[in-house]
């Protein structure tokens, strides 16, 4: 079904046996693989399975790459309101661009400080794709939709406390932007983020 | 800000006369407008300030053409469960047309019956994004996610009863959805996912 | 134990005759009073009782002035995101006026047009308290925040629907801000924040 | 009162203490017995106390036979989304087997890959009884009460994250099914499932 | 799909004409048709469009019988627990006989009162399948389900006020029985109950 | 204030420290104690401090007597719906008689086996207040205060898994009993239960 | 079962002719009856069926009496903090009265003012059973409880707007009240209340 | 933007070398830094990058002081209900300290010995600026609101249990308080109610 594109696995709450077969059979159909929410230890149970194997820690992603990922020349922007949200937005990134994607980042830009995003203008226009990565108020989104008239996926985080109820606030704030424009994925679902504005990346690059 | 595109009013809670200000403020400005959730009434108190003005009842949109919209070739595809999701079908599609875009529809092909959606294939792989609406337990998106490897952007509806919680019960769904390439906006916010998907058109036709 | 401050009636859910009473009691001992979310025909029911009685129908408030109210000069900024969250706005201001402080007010400056807001950044640096009025995603409150650093009260308004839950998503919004210097009232709260307001009004007063 | 019927234990939260003293007392009456939710320090406390007993990890039951099950020719079909749901459709499966039925399963049918699912119609058109467990928008079940025209007892499962919030997201799913035929259980409840479709199991045979 | 079944319409938020439009089409094909949760303005606008049409207000459901319906000798009961609850149990009780089960009802039996429900033990014992249909606190089902060892499926109803939120108490309750061999429909899902007490008598019949 | 009656901590959350310097400022007055919710590690800090201190290890209560408490003759009994709900029950026993009442006990009488309660009618019908403690679905406070005319007090508890919502569905079913006669504490607050029941039983000997 | 009580009918959601079936029956019981949620159209329908029958508007309670009511000496006080509650806790005094009890009424004594509440702390001290009304943040219950070592039955109502959720936050409020000897009933449950109430004088005054 | 204050650093879920490599830089511009929630192991790890290095543990606040901060004679005060309430309190009052303010406090008042607090009536009074802490229910920041006319911000903390769902409790009473002037922060941002209070002292104190 989904050709070129790698195989993933989400990891979570999976065991590492289990994990490990999945690998196995991916790669006898020679597959790029993408594994997320993948820790340490999985990590380490597939190493030494194949070759061609990489871990990203921050984004929690191992990638497996058995053929060539021919790279688009659109852009993804992934962009974050704080430090503490860089992990989701790791896993967007790589995810992007493990699917072949050139994506550039714009950290810790969040509206607490509205002036550091408003500098950083020029990323914003020449970007084909945003993804906003916030948590708390989840409030970026709303600001970067209302400054650019192209998709943004924003991705609420966790992060945060309280009245915040895992994510539930940034979440609610999101789906309700009053900017045209967005739309939205899980908490936390930086790999959904990453592959969505794929599918958009590749809808441009099939019409050229 | 958004130069090309109409201004947009949602109509929900103003007054008419509220309304009707506003709109001659943008007519002063030889906008095109699009007024989201009118009803009847706000659209007798229009019809006579402008010409060119016309209401879709069932989408309770005014839409009003001051200036030629310029028709993309690329295709938006609006997809809903039932018949009851039509209404909010219809805003979405009404608004990617208002917008410059080619829409195509496939209504009541929900997944109690899944064979009507799998003989619509090719509608689904001709499609450069596809708007899935769906109430009740909004399981059509994730279906639609897994069959295309394309933008999905799925709208839940507050078609239902009882825990179905006013569509909470669809946004949750859709939201978990274990179909890659599926972000999702407010629940009945037909208007969001029409105006993304033309975000997404947008960048497609700069490209060529 | 109010001494000063007028007496002040929640008129929702009462009768007509029960409001008559209470108004009647509080005239016999000459207070000013400010009568909230009063409806047109409470109004019509009171306004012969006495004279020097007002009525603000956006505010939905009766006021009635038996006594001079000596004027602050300190400054209160009622800022709004959108227009339908005007009548939230009006009953901060008009509580906040009848307790003898200066209102000024910034209208219609959301963060879907962040530029709007900044272009009327001196309105924010003269103020000594922001009401900052916003529904739908809340996200005003933290920009806001983020760019004084004095007191900020947030009023989530119901505006919105869906995953809105009655201004539930700008509720949490505003509690989880980044930004510092933010505290919360109620849901459509326009009353307790024009109070709030003044009480901080009142210690900057007696200081001088 | 249960009659032929073992009896359950819910391990849960109890001490091995009082687990081994609740066992003794059944098996002073020489019953059949199911312990769900048991670890394996709850097995390996057990395991001397009697002979014919037996413990499945995966369901986390211990099943102790002291009378012959007799064995029914109806068929109960257990499907799963996903492979992390198994662990629930085991403690279905292993329930209902226990209880004397004959069952059959179809592991990882998800909807992101409905065609797989579409393969197995003998398999769904054979079975008297269907469960289906799902995690995440728990779409399955939708699906299935859709292609069949028999009994679909649907377990949604906590798998997930986010906006899941442990299973709320797939339970409410399935209670809005717009598909006929389809009862629910509460949330990893897999031994209610086996049972209930074991209630019914008794019926189809009692009247043969 | 569903051949020998009656085709279903759920009426509610759609229009008469649209109703009118469905029942025609219907009508061509000569199948039976149930239309539940229909007012009587429907029922009005419906009856002289064919004889064999009849309506029965309380279950507010519309009947059109085309073709003989054969009777099941199986049974099944439908029991409340107060007579509030008995518009959702017709709902249960028509949907039933219409799909050509024998219906026998228990009404008023709540759990306030236990003793008159134990005094109808034979109903309880004579049934293949009990529907417990109650609000409030829904407590019945699991009294019901500790009494029998056979199919019952509980149907949480809206009555109720304040903490019941509007059937949640009693949908939670059901979710939670402490007794086995319950399955729950949708809060007032009185048809989903009836239609799958029904697929249950088709499986007992069929061995026949 | 609460004279005669013991000083209480409430030690969840407290370090060991702090309610070590809080039981020696009430040693000093002299006072029974009452410290609820102690683990061991508590205990073991506390009982080289005072003789007179003995721990209630399933009730997770420590006890100081250094008054002699009079034994009222008026009786409390403390009924559960299952074992898994004892160290709630326990917890409002000891209270209940720390506080000088008689106390008696029912466990394990829950409503999936109804006559093991009705057979214990005489244990109901002797006591002047009882205490209903019940997880999962909580009926059974319904069915006990359907049996008897006098106080019930009913006390969720968290037992349960899922759908409970680690004591929500227990809580709203008792708020919403259908019997007379019934009013709740906090989930878990056994010793909410213990307290108020005693209050009741005051009154009782008070009169004599 | 509930000799020398009156039998209760709770008119909300039942119609008129369902409701005059329901009395006549009572009637030749030649019972006492208490009708709850009975608007003036219930009573209007009823007042010509019998003598001995009266209306109390702002209850809502329908009163028959057929036999002598016995009055207690003992006291229950029925305290409101707002003047909007009182619709509440008249339901619950002339429940109570209608039971047989002396009921006394402190109305409009929230927290607020506390020095109102505290200027009546004789009324306190009289009483036996207190029944605390309150809306909003409910937390009169807290401070009632804290003043007096007796049974505090309190009732969250549902006046109030916004985070309030319709009587959730006094609700959540009085369930964990800081002050021992507080339970609670359902929101706006003033029968429940008055009714409990009455429970506890019976156990007071079987003993004298 | 926020001269003369201190930077914030917010050290939940950020690594220790994160948080280092933020000081750092921080200490190149030689600001004041306040970190919160920072626990032992993140001040062990800072301790030696810089002289004027403090810890409070309670409070968990890490407080480098590089620059004189000019100390207020304004008076902010921090009450609190119990004594778990106290960590929350302590980071309020150490951050108001730390931007320069004069902190009283007032600890364990709270509203179940009501007559506690009031016989502080003095502090209270001479306040500018009243920061009340509460768990469980929350009623201590209506009773103070309602004594004072001043600005009284509400801190509501999850201590509690059960129906307290983390603080849910107490925040839903804190912005429904019937008493005017209070608002409300996030539950346990002790950082928040300080950093606000400061806001408003900073008005007072420009003003002189
Ligand atoms: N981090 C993630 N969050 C959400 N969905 C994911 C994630 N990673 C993978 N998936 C989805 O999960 C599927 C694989 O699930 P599984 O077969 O359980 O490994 C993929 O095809 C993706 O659609
Ligand atoms: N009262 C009801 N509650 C829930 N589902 C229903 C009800 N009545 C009909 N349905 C379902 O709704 C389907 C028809 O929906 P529609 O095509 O929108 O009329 C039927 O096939 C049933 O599965
Ligand atoms: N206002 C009320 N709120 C809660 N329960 C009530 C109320 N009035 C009556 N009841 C209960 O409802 C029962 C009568 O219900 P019903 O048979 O439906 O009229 C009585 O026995 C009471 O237990
Ligand atoms: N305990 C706290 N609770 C809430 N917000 C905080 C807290 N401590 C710091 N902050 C805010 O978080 C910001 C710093 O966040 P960060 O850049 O992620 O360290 C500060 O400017 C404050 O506004
Ligand atoms: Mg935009
Ligand atoms: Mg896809
Ligand atoms: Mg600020
Ligand atoms: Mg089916
Ligand atoms: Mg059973
Ligand atoms: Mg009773
Ligand atoms: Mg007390
Ligand atoms: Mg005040």
């Amino acid at each position: 079904l989904r050709q070129g594109y790698p195989e993933v696995i989400y990891c979570e709450g999976k065991s590492i046996e289990h994990i490990k077969g999945i690998v196995k059979k991916m790669l006898e159909r020679n597959s790029n693989i993408l594994a997320t929410r993948a820790n340490k230890e999985v990590y380490e149970a597939l190493k030494d399975t194949t070759e061609d194997i990489e871990y990203n820690e921050m984004a929690r992603i191992i990638m497996i790459r058995k053929n060539e990922i021919k790279k688009s020349k659109s852009k993804i922007l992934v962009v974050t309101g704080g430090t503490s949200d860089i992990p989701v937005a790791e896993e967007a990134a790589i995810t992007a661009e493990f699917l072949g994607n050139t994506v550039e980042k714009l950290y810790d830009v969040g509206v607490a400080g509205i002036h550091r995003l408003l500098s950083h203008r020029k990323n914003l226009d020449e970007a084909n794709v945003i993804i906003v990565v916030a948590g708390m108020e989840g409030a970026l989104a709303s600001v970067v939709g209302g400054l650019v008239d192209k998709p943004v996926i924003a991705v609420p985080t966790s992060v945060g406390y309280g009245a915040n109820f895992n994510g539930l606030a940034a979440l609610l704030a999101m789906l309700n932007s009053c900017a045209s424009g967005v739309s939205v994925v899980n908490i936390n679902n930086g790999f959904g983020a990453g592959y969505f504005a794929s599918t958009i990346i590749k809808q441009i690059d099939k019409i050229k």
